[in-house]
């Protein structure tokens, strides 16, 4: 029997959590005076008031969450975020459609970054903040941030965890989820003021040193200006930007390893190692092909040949240079290979993830030896561990829903009227959570102009990918509702 | 230690069949009375001598063929056919580039049916011919044929068997790979005559109907027409050629069981069941949206919808309409997905299997259950068996080993100045041995435009198709030369 009680009372929770988050972009509009600040207020004040009658009406139950219950409060609770976290847009009239401010919200909150707006400076401070909070919020998963400060559930905190950060295997920092919520938060939090700090010593003013810093370390991608970091003509706030994406694509685990010290732990890492390669390997290719066929500086090939690469790989989207300009093609369509890859597991970064690609490669060069020593058995290892076969199994089964919603997708988006390259686009960034794609929604454009029904669609493929499939769509199978 | 003596004498052997097979479509020639009498005889000539040489050089060795010396000559084997295959188009002068006719004959012994003809109407019968019997010879596999009739071989048939014929699961029709080999290429035969005489009888000439027999049996797609079988205005040759592609496409064991009166095995396969499905899915939606949103009378939408379909999940590749004009675009984008399908395991079809695609699914869905029920076993099954991990852990590396070359292979071919659309098209028709693509290389174009890189790397790519990956691949793995 599912505890819907709990389920609700939970989405009280998340709702008073993100209230207080929009109360302080509220705030912060006052101390501008921008014209954003009733609409915020106002918003604030409808989510508190909602929250507060889930929390009243359910708060007597008991405080045990079942798996499956873990897995309807983690979708229902982003779902419920982003259509009340879409009300400061909509009440302030600056997004007047509902569809588009929910697809700006979620696009937020999943750290895609996927914009509807054509002048995101027109925007006044309140709002840009609040559109940086929610990929800020969603990026380390506001999920665990309520394991980390809400304190009433005592048991099934790791079932909410592991429905929101499903992962392929746990490295956990402590063996209470709740210490490990806490340092991993702390370790976000940290990064955050750095790199704010960084940024501001490179020149940049405080507000927009808050807000990037915000949307890098949730590789979310909302820039406060339309020309995104191009806006920036400095190769020290790319560069910075570009350290903090890798570090942001990193497990989290491992920089927490890394601030105390236990580097070796760091360096031993295979997917790591494997994340620099691929990163080394592209901007190499890219960098080398700017500077050969467009006959670019040295260092401005190589500058927005990582910056590029990176941004897309940790799912970020940030853009210095638009890549569908690139000559030859190939270079561009290296970018969109790279959509399918991610950052590591346990990184705000979305996608495939990595270590899947990897462990899936390892697997087929296996298969050659045991295409010629049948009657040998020989296993895929990682990390220096056999990989057991349900977790090859379970790689699998993620990997082919994976490129089956991309497959579908495309179709589907292609009926809405869109031409072929920009569907395939749209669906890759989307359920990859980057935020460019390519034709008509590259880098230099964005979805204002997709229909209504391509917008909830793509902004369904949005949480789905963000939760990495499995906690969507296994509301939608008769074994969930069965058993 | 590799026998290299037995694998050179085997590719002697080879050059004999494929000397004997020009000789017959030289003697057609000398028949109609037409110009290519002499680049064919010189060809056939020139390939006997080869094959001669290597012959007698290499007769006194030991007849048994080891694993590693299976792949070594099937993908040897399919390299020299094709190598030697384009001498008649290239002495003749009706392909002038040595390049071009290597593309159109290995186009053929794949049964690709990608083509770089501009005016396929302009060569006379005998090449014509030659074009469409390497592909009924690449079809069932010319090992496979050579298992069936030269019996100098004591052990290893089997291991050349599976180097051609890869396939997930094996359905011997008899303990002994001769006879089965012998029966395989019996269906064939007879099918092919079937056709013929159907398509004689709807009208059309005996030499278009056996050249078309031919290619329609190996899923090959080459026509004697540049207009493909849109040329024939006939609804009843349409509906004959797509239940001989339905056929083609079915697991010839299967319609060797329905020949014998087994009916039972034949309706309980379940590969064949989803096969149908898939076709029949893919066919109203498509027939549906013709009907429409393009206003088509009913039964030319169905048609049109069914031969298409069916042409490309079967790889054959024959057009009566090209699929690039459907509007809504989303049409065509299920035409550029079925692609990835292929026919059942054991027909003449290329690309994945649409065994492979089916038993991934079934292990995505029953990772949900996995996923709610950590500690049940919850296996796959196909077929009322259970499928083992190996199985899966095989069929995992094929697909991703496919994808990953897919995505490469676009790549690479966007840096020949290919635009993306037409790379990526060019790239999947190819690694799938189906034909037509999408963009540039559409059903009413060809390959005539690519670069010879492009070509060359596209050759490569047919080849690696047609031997389901593993058989030519392995050849670059160090494990295949250490062990």
């Amino acid at each position: 029997m599912l505890n819907y009680k709990l389920i609700l009372l939970f989405l009280g929770v998340l709702l008073f959590i993100e209230g207080a988050f929009i109360t302080i972009c509220s705030l912060i509009s006052a101390i501008y005076g921008e014209n954003d600040f009733f609409a915020l207020t106002i918003s604030a004040l409808i989510v508190f008031f909602v929250g507060f009658l889930l929390y009243i009406f359910n708060r007597k139950t008991k405080k045990e969450v079942s798996k499956r219950e873990a897995y309807l409060i983690v979708t229902g609770g982003w779902l419920i975020l982003s259509l009340f976290g879409a009300l400061p847009f909509y009440i302030s009239r600056y997004i007047p459609s509902y569809t588009n401010a929910f697809f700006e919200t979620i696009s937020g909150f999943t750290t895609t970054g996927a914009s509807i707006l054509n002048n995101i400076e027109a925007l006044p401070r309140g709002l840009l903040l609040w559109r940086s909070t929610t990929q800020w919020i969603g990026g380390m998963g506001i999920i665990v941030f309520s394991i980390a400060i809400v304190s009433f559930i005592k048991i099934g905190g790791m079932q909410l965890f592991n429905a929101e950060v499903p992962g392929v295997e746990k490295d956990k920092l402590h063996p209470k989820i709740r210490q490990t919520a806490k340092k991993l938060w702390m370790v976000y939090f940290f990064l955050t003021l750095a790199e704010t700090f960084l940024l501001v010593f490179g020149g940049m003013s405080v507000f927009d040193a808050v807000n990037h810093s915000l949307t890098t370390m949730a590789t979310g991608g909302f820039s406060t200006k339309q020309a995104s970091i191009a806006y920036w003509n400095s190769p020290y706030i790319h560069y910075v930007i570009t350290v903090f994406m890798i570090l942001a694509g990193t497990n989290f685990s491992l920089t927490y390893y890394a601030f105390t010290g236990k580097l070796k732990k760091v360096f031993n890492n295979t997917e790591f190692k494997f994340y620099l390669l691929v990163i080394f390997v592209a901007t190499v290719i890219i960098a080398v092909g700017q500077f050969v066929f467009m006959h670019r500086p040295a260092e401005f090939s190589f500058r927005s040949a990582i910056f590029q690469v990176v941004s897309i790989i940790t799912t970020t989207g940030y853009a210095t240079d638009d890549y569908l300009l690139w000559v030859p093609k190939g270079l561009w369509v290296i970018i969109l290979l790279l959509m399918f890859f991610g950052g590591c597991s346990g990184s705000t970064s979305g996608s495939i993830k990595i270590v899947r690609i990897h462990i899936l490669l390892r697997n087929s060069y296996t298969e050659f030896k045991r295409v010629l020593l049948p009657h040998a058995v020989v296993p895929v290892k990682y990390n220096k561990h056999v990989i057991s076969n349900n977790i090859i199994n379970n790689i699998l089964a993620f990997v082919i829903l994976y490129m089956m919603i991309f497959a579908i997708g495309t179709v589907f988006l292609s009926f809405s009227g869109l031409d072929f390259e920009s569907a395939l686009g749209a669906v890759a960034t989307c359920l990859g959570n980057i935020g460019p794609g390519i034709g008509s929604v590259g880098p230099s454009s964005n979805f204002y102009h997709i229909t209504d029904a391509g917008k909830w669609f793509l902004s369904a493929l949005m949480l789905i990918g963000r939760l990495e499939l499995f906690t969507v769509l296994i509301l939608f199978t008769k074994a969930f509702w069965r058993y």
